[in-house]
């Protein structure tokens, strides 16, 4: 069983008040040296099976159809290695 | 300027009614073979000045305090290596 991660990001020229509301807030709370946030959605897909470029062109088509919304926003897909993140 | 990703997930143990809709979704528009989904955020911060260990300590301060309900969510913070998504 592998992790395959989609993560969707608004485009870079589209206004993105979520991010801008934390941009903003940042400061305020002590934070200082953050000059941009954007905030956007990371879908975690356990697929079954070995994850071979077949598998990675239908997560990418899944996630073009219908996990992005790819007027204003762009996709990245990959593999998650294990142990990559960092509490 | 680099970049610092937060990604926050949903804990294991709480459920998570977007991912299991977009999980319902998949085979129903063709594609099956993916098990679980887990929906999340990801936070991409802009950070002025090197992002060293002091640097990165306040980052995770900050996801923890407020960019993550540490309750219901588990959160990593990373420093993304350059052209490291694939469209």
């Amino acid at each position: 069983m592998a992790r395959v991660v989609v993560d969707v990001m608004l485009k870079p020229e589209i206004l993105d008040p979520q991010g801008q509301a934390v941009q903003r807030a940042l400061p305020r709370l002590g934070f200082a040296g953050i000059s941009d946030v954007r905030q956007g959605k990371r879908f975690e897909l356990e697929v079954e099976g070995p994850v071979d470029d077949a598998a990675l062109a239908r997560i990418r088509e899944a996630a073009e159809t219908f996990l992005a919304n790819t007027v204003i926003e762009d996709f990245t897909v990959r593999i998650e290695e294990p142990a990559e993140g960092q509490q």
